[in-house]
């Protein structure tokens, strides 16, 4: 039960645009949990000038009461932070490979108060010699253990994307993650309608469940005239009186979305089962557009990337799994 | 000979962020040209209070010495300016239609000085049953007048392709426009440079041939994991040492057209003839994405516009075809 546990350990999912911390007890168990909007791109900002001590200062603002509390709580982190804009930079693993990350993989920054160990990201190495792009992942590989830990055992493969700024679609097979691509789903979106003229068409929105699925049917159809053309239909309706300019977001938002199911859904989901990780509303907004297509959908919460920290602390031997289950690997 | 023709008529190409303005002589030939940077959005800006006398203002900064020397020249103008946004918002008409705009088809625009006329836009209606996005052009639909104007009379059908910020993709048949679609690219590219991560990415560009032909076919290429996915490509080739940071504008631009082109040359090609009209950088662009697929292509000159507003005043009647060559129009 929570409050019945000693800490055992900090850990961070510390992303682009914001940081959640947990303290987490024994088997994992969520005992606090924090939101802090400094990301990576508010801990660095424009001056990448003394990124250590800024990162130090920021942790230290996250977390630092938990460590007054507990001088010795272990503390770990995923994400953006490891990146060439981050803390310090953490390796990659390249795919495939299994997820048993271990004390080997992690990367150890040390500061005044101890040391906060960074999970490694994964890649898909680029095809040097035909330059094609390869891929890359920080942050989601640690939910993905989370998730897998959260489920019942299983030999078959699994299909798991987790919707947000760069979508994943990730599969696993034989314990290994077998391939995954990013898809730039919201980041297309908040600047649509930020910055270009399909912003200016909107009125201030409405939820439109009805525009999100014309807007699926429009960026999902075949033959297709391709995003870039589907998008400027929105503007086209509103002009025509047959898009309400206040529904225009969740129409553009399905547009999007329809369109990145089209093109991966085909080799992602062979089995028709899908995965879905990440914040509610978006999840939700995936399962409507996979749903004509046969696929079933499931949906994990948020909080895999706690469970997900948490497994990869005991593999690594930071923390002692407690005698009985560790939420993450199942009743043994 | 420029220079021993009295003006005949101003002519102006208005759009979101430019304008136009060109004093023409007998026959249409050019005998002033001026470029101005308060497009549609630079004179209604944040604030459409009192466009009108805004608009008027603008009109008579980039056109009132033309009047002072000669006040009784008629003067007509496509584009944006006929939007709601704009002057006066001008008629639509619906495709499938012939290009003989006549004086009935001519929004009036009265000011202190006269008047100005305004070309109508085109538009592709919405299917309101299924309410499929249907299409809108204003001032393209002016520049293929003067496109079709320029080339010898055919009575094959023609596709035309203007790229830019919207590009348009255009099939004429007997002498008909009888289908477009709008492509966001120039748009988007804009942005994903301006704002998104790709644009943290890119250093100071260079003109990199050999990286735009790499985006290409990474946009064009089957099975495509989508315009969303190849564009984070760009990100991972930089990450892997495979791309020059200074080469991601080109990538970029590669993978967006290439995306456009996979969609729309089924549909817009199957004669394998293109004609590209607009600015030269671009067309190069767009023929080189094109040549790979077999797409023989032509470039015409951007003043495609003021050879198209000549015509139309001359449809409309308001100038006199000066006995002889109608430039526009061949020789009779």
């Amino acid at each position: 039960m929570p409050g019945t546990s000693p800490p055992r350990l900090i850990a961070l999912d510390w992303g682009t645009s914001s940081l959640r911390a947990w303290l987490l007890g024994d088997d994992g168990r969520i005992l606090a949990v924090r939101r802090r909007e400094f990301g990576v791109l508010g801990v660095t900002g424009d001056d990448p000038g003394s990124p250590a001590r800024d990162y130090e200062i920021a942790f230290d603002l996250a977390c630092g009461n938990w460590l007054d509390a507990n001088p010795d709580l272990p503390a770990i982190a995923c994400g953006m932070v490891g990146s060439a804009q981050g803390w310090r930079e953490a390796c990659y693993l390249t795919i495939p490979t299994d997820l048993d990350i271990g004390a080997a993989d992690l990367t150890v920054v040390p500061h005044s108060r101890g040391v906060v160990h960074l999970v490694p990201g994964l890649r898909v190495a680029s095809a040097t010699g035909r330059a094609v792009a390869g891929d890359v992942m920080r942050g989601e590989e640690t939910q993905i253990i989370g998730v897998l830990g959260l489920l019942p055992p299983t030999e078959h493969p699994v299909t798991i994307v987790l919707p947000g700024t760069h979508s994943k679609w990730t599969r696993v097979e034989d314990h290994k993650i077998a391939s995954f691509v990013t898809s730039m789903t919201g980041e297309v979106y908040g600047l649509m309608m930020k910055h270009s003229i399909l912003g200016r068409t909107a009125a201030a929105g409405i939820r439109d469940d009805a525009a999100f699925e014309r807007g699926l049917a429009a960026g999902g159809s075949l033959p297709s005239h391709g995003l870039l053309a589907e998008l400027f239909g929105a503007r086209v309706l509103v002009l025509d009186g047959l898009l309400d300019p206040a529904s225009v977001p969740d129409y553009v938002s399905g547009v999007i979305i329809g369109d990145e199911i089209r093109h991966l859904l085909p080799e992602y989901a062979p089995d028709n089962r899908i995965l879905l990780c990440g914040n509610t509303d978006l999840c939700r907004r995936y399962a409507q557009g996979l749903r004509p297509h046969g696929v079933v959908t499931e949906t994990v919460a948020e909080e895999a990337a706690a469970a997900g920290l948490w497994h990869v602390a005991v593999t690594a031997g930071l923390v002692r799994p407690t005698p009985g289950a560790i939420p993450g690997k199942g009743t043994p």
